[in-house]
Parts: structure tokens; sequence; C-alpha cells
């Protein structure tokens, strides 16, 4: 039998051994941290040598073919990318330093080998940067699609830790980036539109999220006690911190950190980037002499400052958790926008989303 | 609006939120230890204080609808047992103490919520007879089929780690409990013919497997360092043992455990007990005196007697790892049985291998 190069098969015909070999090549060209992993894949389960003090936090996402990604709009590298992206964006919410993964594939057997390398290659690239090892993971047969689900580890200091019920009346309220940006790429490939000037930064906003890793450890040190990532859209999200810390924010439209390109071609962008989901920026609230400690570690570290859009303040009694006060200087109370995966009309339109 | 039971509504209807309350309310009810849990579901992240001194071992598996379950030949409660049964094997496989789980769902929208909540009501009563606790989760869209992926965790001492690299030459080989009975419940269920005498335990096998958690936690104890649990047939598994070690296996087909049951309906129960899946039995090799021990404690402990069913000898220049010696006192050499997850013939027979 002709040995033919990675890629020409479709993984049906390849074999899971095969397949499970070259994965596992993959992975070990890009081995990050041996120290901590006393065995890693290929025996029954993977064994890590916790760091001692250190509490260990875990996440899990599931992203599913057409729901989550399509395969014509992205590059397997790139799916690979945003499915470790979206599980260290939760780290980097909680303050934790991300150490390792596992990662589950369900294949419809259609993919071929060279697909199911680049997804981890794109996958292994990413945790090289935050120096994050895949230490096990399962591959099965999926005949409707392609699945992808990883759950990954970091450690955090147990006092450090960053939660959605810990905001304060007076915390100022502050995103990491820019927002809408992610919904933007979406809507371009939707459109059918990516050639539109600006299209590059929406896309790859889109495409591959960069999880605010650095944000997110600074934040834990320099005291930030209540945080989470944008991954439904600011006004999907806040409503969370809001309703488990009760107290209400106070949004200033004219704060909000909107890109250019968004107001230049979407009509509505105040919708993109308020109710827009993934960009994977951070929220956060804190005091404002903790917000200010943020600004100044911040600029040491050469990251781009943190942008205040509001503030937080006692409940009211109609139960509205959400005031937005727009350009004519109005203070008005907006509906939550959370994202519900399983509404019927969000069956169609969940692309994107997790 | 009049409010409906539970069983009613498709997801689809009842919304992701009612949904992830309803579920919270099964978990919550189902708590285990809180000692541990410094955060769990509903932020970013489930935070767990690990033991001090001890490793962590991880594993993690997907469970896809007509690959691994058949809704129409499974209850809801028993597919989510079986879920985190297969992730606790593997923990009992490493001589870890289980000790919590997360749960990825990806549902179509035409489940019901009661199936979605009896799911989780079977998972967390086998988790809660094992002290296992889940901690977070994901629920997503997956318009092709159901799918369930489970990342579990335990705790392990570092120096009593079973592994599947450190057979020995003269180590006796040994299995928990019987073979096949799994395979032939399966085949019932194809066969339509589930009224059988003996069916119940045959069904339950399949169904509802046993995790031998206190076994592995003995078998480690006992000083047994090798051990993996079987989940592709007797034949499939052991290979890598032998592989991982660099050992041949001398097996006796009169010593295997093959209950009545299987022999009296399936002419070819041969093949079942030593090829067929997910049996959950675990498979070790120790030395006799360390074999000798392990029947010791396990009598103590009330539990059924380990079955030695061959020896490890040294390696062969003709690179047959397996050598079975069969009825006529013949010794021949056996192929692997490994299941291949993305064989073209594999993708039809695949259903209820994991």
């Amino acid at each position: 039998m002709i040995q033919t190069a990675a890629g020409v098969r479709p993984v049906s015909e390849v074999g899971e051994f095969a397949l499970i070999d070259g994965i596992r090549k993959v992975i070990g060209g890009a081995r990050v941290s041996l120290r901590q992993v006393a065995l890693g894949i290929g025996d029954d389960a993977a064994v890590w040598q916790p760091t001692s003090g250190r509490a260990l936090a875990v996440t899990t996402d599931m992203l599913v073919e057409q729901v989550h990604f399509r395969r014509d709009w992205s590059e397997a590298a790139q799916i690979g990318h945003r499915a470790l992206a979206v599980n260290l964006s939760d780290m980097a919410a909680m303050g934790a330093l991300p150490r390792f993964a596992v990662v589950s594939l369900g294949l419809t057997g259609k993919e071929t080998d060279r697909w199911v390398f680049d997804l981890y290659r794109g996958l292994t690239a990413l945790g090289q940067r935050w120096k994050v090892q895949i230490i096990g993971g399962d591959i099965v047969t999926s005949p409707g699609q392609t699945t992808i689900s990883v759950t990954a580890h970091g450690e955090v200091h147990p006092a450090r830790v960053m939660r959605r019920d810990a905001a304060q009346v007076g915390d100022v309220i502050a995103v990491t980036g820019p927002l809408g940006l992610a919904a933007g790429g979406l809507r371009l490939l939707t459109e059918g539109t990516t050639r539109r000037d600006g299209a590059p930064g929406m896309l790859a906003a889109h495409r591959t999220p960069q999880p605010r890793v650095m944000h997110g450890l600074l934040l834990s040190w320099a005291g930030v006690r209540c945080a989470m990532d944008l991954s439904d859209g600011l006004l999907g999200d806040l409503p969370r911190i809001c309703t488990a810390s009760d107290v209400v924010a106070n949004l200033e439209l004219s704060r909000m950190p909107v890109p250019q390109a968004l107001r230049w071609h979407f009509p509505d962008w105040q919708e993109l980037a308020l109710r827009g989901g993934e960009d994977f920026e951070l929220l956060f609230t804190a005091p404002p002499e903790v917000f200010a400690r943020v600004e100044r570690i911040f600029k040491r570290f050469n990251l781009q400052p943190p942008t205040q859009i509001g503030e937080m303040v006692k409940p009211r009694k109609d139960a509205q958790v959400l005031m937005l006060r727009g350009y004519d200087l109005i203070r008005r109370p907006v509906h939550s926008g959370a994202f519900d995966h399983f509404a019927p009309a969000a069956l169609s339109t969940a692309l994107g989303r997790s």
C-alpha cells in the first residue's frame, strides 16, 4: 500500500490509531511544561501534580459545527484556537493562571486527517503562548456534526479569585477592550462582505479571539474581586453580575469603547457593541482606588488601558438591573440581552455564540 | 400563561435559563462534599481546593447519540449514569479517588425538559454513591444529535498511580469481574430479544455499568502498579499494556470468567467475552505475591475475588503480544482486537463502545 501524505484521506479511512498517533505528534511538538505532568496522553487518565497552596479553577465549553463555527468560514487552526481560547478566557475571568486542558473531539468521519491535525496545531499554538499543556482527551464518532469539547484547568490563589457576586455599590464598571468587533466579523461573514475596509480586524476578533489571560492575572493581583468574560454581549453578561451581587449598573453609552470600523459599517453598531457576543474581553468592577491601581499596572505592562463604562449603584424597587444614559443624557432602563441558546429563534441565529 | 409540569415541553420551548435552573436544582439536591468546592456552578469557572500531597487524575469521555447510546434503548437516567460511569471507571483504573466532574451537554432542542433532568438525576445518583460532585458544565445546541461530554477528576497518591506501562515478566494477569455481559446486553437490544432468561443482568451491564472504584483503590493500596479498565474488550485493551510494557500475555481460555447466561444464549460467546467491549471491569497485572495480597484484601472487603486469566512472559521475536491457550491446550497467537472508531465498518457497528 502506498503511503499518502496527510490531508488526502477522510479520517474514516485513516483509522483511529493513525489519527491519534498524528495528534500525539502535534501535541508532543508543543510541550510546554512537563514538571507537573506526572502522566500524559496514553493512559486511562492524565496525572497532574498541583502547586501547593493554589486552588484549581476548572471550566468546560463545547463547540458544535454550524452552531459555534462553520468549516467554510474558519480554517481548522482557527477553530482549534477558538475552542481553547473560550476556555482560557474563563480562566482569565477568574484571575487564574491556565495550566493544562483535555480535549474531546467528535468527528463525522468526513474530515481529512490534515484538517484534524491543523485543528490541534491551532489549539496547541495558543496553548504554547500561555504555557498550557494538552494532557489528554477522547476521540469519538459524531455522525451529525464535528464537535469539540475542551476542559481547561488553571491555578489561582484562593484569596484572589474573581467572582461574579463580589460587585459593590460605588464600584467602577470597566472593560479591558473594544466591544462588538467579533459580532461585526460574524455579520460580515453572514453577509458575504468580508472584503470591506476594516474587515480583517473584525474577522480576526470572531475567528481567533485572544483570551485576556495577562489582563486577568493583573486584575486579580491589583485587588479586583469581581470579573467575568464577555461571551454573550455586555447587556447579556453584566446583569449576571448585578443579580449575583444585588446591585444596579448605571452605564454611559458615550463611554463605550466602540471601534470606528463598527460605526462606519453598521447602522446598528450600537446593538452589535452592546448585545453582540463573543468579544472575550474582561468585564470587571472595582472601587475607584483599585481601578486607578489597575490603570497604573496596565500601563506599566504596556497593555491598553481599561475603559470605565459606568458605575454600580443601589438596587431599585422596580427590579431593573441595567440603566443606560444615552447621547441625549437621559438615563433609561434597558432590557437584559442574555442570549438564549434554546429559544426557537436562537436555534437559527446561534452561530458564533458560546 | 399556565405553568406546565416538567416533561411536557421540548427544551427548545423551555429556554436555556429555565433548563439550567432545573439542572441546578437536581445537582443541588445531590451535593456530596462542599468542603473543597470553593466556588461551584454559576461563575466563569468552578474552583476546587486540592488535597495536599495528592496528585490530580483527569479523564474525559464524549458520548454521542446513536454511537454510544440510543434514546429508545436506555432511559435518560441510565444514559446519565453511563456518561459518568465510563469516566469513574478511568479513575478506578488509575487507583484514584474520584472527587468532582464537569458535564457538557449538547441538545438537539427536541429533548423534553424531564428527559434532561432525568439524565442529570442518573448522573448525580451515581455521583452521590462515590461522593463525586458535579461542579460545572456547559449547555449548547447540537442539532445533529444529543452529545454528553464528562470530564472527571480524582485524587491519587503520586507513588500509587496504576499505569499501563508497568507490567513485568512473571506478573499474574487478572480481571475484577465477568467478561462479555455488556456485549451480550447490546446484542439482545440489537436483536430485540430482551425478554430472554438471564437478560436483565446483561442489559444492566450495558445500560448502567458499575465503575470499580473501590476495587481500584484497593488494588492500588495492595501494591498493584499496572491496571486499565476494559472498554474495548480484553483482546483490544490488553495489547496496550503489552506494548507499553514490552511484555507478552499468555492467556488461558479455560480461566476466563464468562457468565453462564452468555454461554447459553450466544454460540459466539467466546467472541463476546474476549472482544466485546464496555465491561468496565479492571484488568491488572501484578507479581504473584501482590496478587495473593489482593485476594486477601478483596475477601476482607467482601468483594468477589479477582480472576487470574494468564501471565506475562518475555517478548517474542515475531512481535505477537497475545497468546491464547484454548480448550485443546494448544497455545496460539491471537490477533489484537482493538476497536477502531473510524474504520468504515466500525461506523455502523460502533454503538455501545466508548
